[in-house]
């Protein structure tokens, strides 16, 4: 064992430090389908924020780059380490600490899992109202990455939704940021700085969640329509009715049927209308009153109908659950057809329109595939691109994020830009934003410790 | 005029420069109760996000401290400028430049005020739902020290309703931030740190804010309680019903007794039950149809009977309004009656009866007085502080902040530290932070012209 070695055993123990080839091969990459795995060369898995202090303090004095990891769920490559590097896994860390009933809050570890804490938050009545796809997903990833997911057309995404932080900086302080409280006026924002910074300024040990009540009553709409347009256009009129979904999807007609398909799902949609059907809504709401939901679910089929959609089904229970969960597995049913990337280009919600023409335009000059689903509300259009020559496949990606862009959105709506799209921002961002995102990453991390080659390249 | 004048001058225009005397007392101070006005030596009024890069280029080059200006109706001194200081003042940069009603947001100067984005806003049946007291008050001032407001309590603070940001940094670059989509994953979010900077980091010239479908049906129940740990005890308990105030104050009774007496306010609450009262609550509800606010007023006022309100009033159109804006003048009622300064405490809102007793237990000791109300929904805490001595205010103060952020709140929740508790802020903060917030500061801003003295002193 090296002196590095012997070091961060040192602090975290024996048991909790593996090198090398002992290092299980899930350790060197997440789930983006385009960064090849690399493994690190040390694992540590520490039990407290002062472990992880001594980390970073000891990385820091060996120039060891360090990666933090979560579930491993990520789709940018941000937990993809380094040759030398050493991974951080928090999976140790993995405690809720407290659900607060007379706060809202749950203080929790960044290795709990949504999962987890949804089981822990339903037992007080409440709910942590950041769903992204993946329920395996951590806290702290979520934190890393600013997730975001179905949800976020109601209640925001994790930076809306995340009060405080306990994080240690790369030179070995432990900080707290925000509290248990909605609001602070004192100072910079730091919570929200570290929300979104991929692990490249600091590392959560601790997170204050906001709670909401866990409304009993819920009901989910599918309203199949003849042109993806229409869909569109009919987004901005179900949030100014005030209806207040807390899901609203589309899905084209392609990646329709291979959700279906792949999940073995049936929605009693006739053949006739999924025939005609180029891409499908999927609203939700929830209502603490039965009375007031069926009200609301009968305003919003009305709704739909003037709006164009062919019909209108109001899915029970299982099927309703059923289609959600497939919804969520879109990313897994991409790749399990070949798709050669999966992006989530988010545009004010009025251009996806013209977002979406402009991207399949260009996937077709391209003579590639893009078919998708993504967050009506929130503009964020989850695209699978079917391209395997990498050259030709990078160029479509910048001309489909330039339009992105263009049209007044980003890059990435939830994933982050990882390694997989870091590239394409140096390519496509403003030099001087980009040098004061540098600058501030050096006023956190003077060394440059903190998962290099993420978010910036060279 | 002297070398800097002229090159200020050719920058906006003689007509918009002035310098020395010739500069109204106005822009000498902001409305915090203990800093001391200060004329700055020049005053520049400019008209585009061109003009203030060239004159922060200029300011950076010559070392003039620049002072940001909206309607100066700050709490904290954020807008003292210094005495060899340019203050920039956005009110010729006051234009609505759109309010979109498919992405439901709108794109404003910084010098638009509150009541004239309401005015824009109501006319396409949308609202902006951050309301703090002062709707003279500009949204560029709002965003400098991230204002709260009534409203919060559902909608959240200006930090969580502004979207994008067009910005100049004191290097003088024109940069974007964020844009009219509600989640972004790329990169660090320069909207979020620069929102309650107080001036210090960069400046805004336009402001993406994200709108609200405005719901047509509202009315305000008040609540009389014999106890002030009832009231704090009850908000929990609202909070968790899913009827989703939009307003949740607690007035205290002596706070009661001089906003009725200064606005002449009779709310039918009998003699009696005034004389029994120790503080009150006043809790609004909305809704888009009458008949459910009907039956929600009916839930919330079985509700409050329940957690030991002495009575329940609900207050029709003209004297809920009536209350409410007497509520948002409270900070001029405390300045007219005498009180030596105004604070805002933020805690975790179970934590209020713990902090608000300390807070009159430290008053009384330090032979002063302390009476207030607050956003209760939030655990914002406004006390007018009664003690004319200034070492004996400042060591109350102290106290009184320090007992705050042990309870794991902040000593603003909303007014910022300004130059006001700048001091406090160095003596009880975490000194490992502090340096970090340095040295984010000095990222953007590295020659210091950025209102110096403000967050930070030496």
């Amino acid at each position: 064992m090296g002196d590095v070695a012997a070091r961060l055993a040192e602090i975290v123990g024996d048991k909790h430090l593996l090198t090398g080839a002992a290092i299980p091969e899930d350790y060197g990459h997440d789930e983006a389908l385009t960064i090849a795995a690399q493994q690190p060369a040390y694992l540590a898995k520490p039990a407290t924020a002062e472990e992880v202090a001594a980390l970073l303090k000891a990385a820091g004095e060996d120039g060891v780059p360090v990666t933090a990891r979560g579930s491993g769920s990520g789709l940018s490559g941000a937990a993809r380490p380094q040759e030398n590097g050493l991974v951080i896994s928090f999976e140790r860390m993995n405690a809720v600490l407290e659900i607060d009933t007379e706060n809202h809050v749950a203080v929790v570890q960044p290795g709990v899992t949504l999962q987890e804490l949804d089981v822990k938050t339903a037992a007080a009545g409440l709910s942590y109202t950041v769903y992204p796809g993946e329920l395996s997903a951590s806290v702290g990833g979520n934190v890393g990455t600013n997730a975001g997911g179905m949800r976020a057309v109601k209640y925001g995404v994790t930076r809306n939704n995340v009060l405080g932080l306990q994080a240690v900086l790369p030179t070995g302080e432990i900080i707290r940021t925000g509290g248990k409280t909605a609001k602070v006026s004192t100072g910079y924002d730091l919570t929200q700085l570290i929300i979104g910074s991929e692990g490249t300024l600091a590392l959560a040990t601790e997170v204050i969640v906001k709670l909401h009540p866990r409304l009993s009553h819920g009901a989910t709409v599918l309203a199949p329509f003849g042109d993806l347009d229409q869909v569109m256009a009919a987004v901005p009129k179900i949030i100014s009715s005030g209806l207040a979904p807390h899901i609203l999807e589309y899905i084209d007609n392609l990646t329709m049927a291979a959700i279906t398909y792949s999940e073995k799902l049936s929605l009693g949609v006739p053949d006739k209308i999924r025939d005609s059907a180029q891409a499908y809504l999927v609203v939700a709401l929830e209502n603490r009153e039965a009375e007031r939901l069926r009200a609301d679910i009968e305003i919003l089929g009305e709704l739909l109908g003037e709006l164009g959609a062919i019909d209108v089904y109001v899915l029970e229970g299982g099927s309703a659950r059923k289609l959600i969960e497939a919804r969520e597995k879109a990313f897994w049913t991409a790749k399990s057809v070949g798709a050669d990337d999966v992006i989530d280009v988010v545009v004010p919600r009025a251009a996806m329109p013209r977002f979406l023409t402009r991207a399949k335009e260009l996937a077709q000059a391209a003579e590639a595939g893009a078919i998708g689903c993504g967050h009506a509300g929130d503009g964020n259009v989850h695209l699978a691109i079917f391209c395997k020559d990498a050259d030709k496949r990078h160029k479509l990606l910048h001309d489909i994020f330039a339009t992105g862009m263009e049209l007044g959105g980003a890059i990435s709506g939830e994933h982050g830009l990882g390694r997989a799209k870091a590239e394409h921002y140096r390519e496509l961002e403003d030099p001087a934003k980009i040098e004061l995102l540098r600058r501030i990453k050096q006023s956190f991390d003077p060394a440059g410790i903190l998962n290099p080659g993420v978010l910036f390249v060279d």
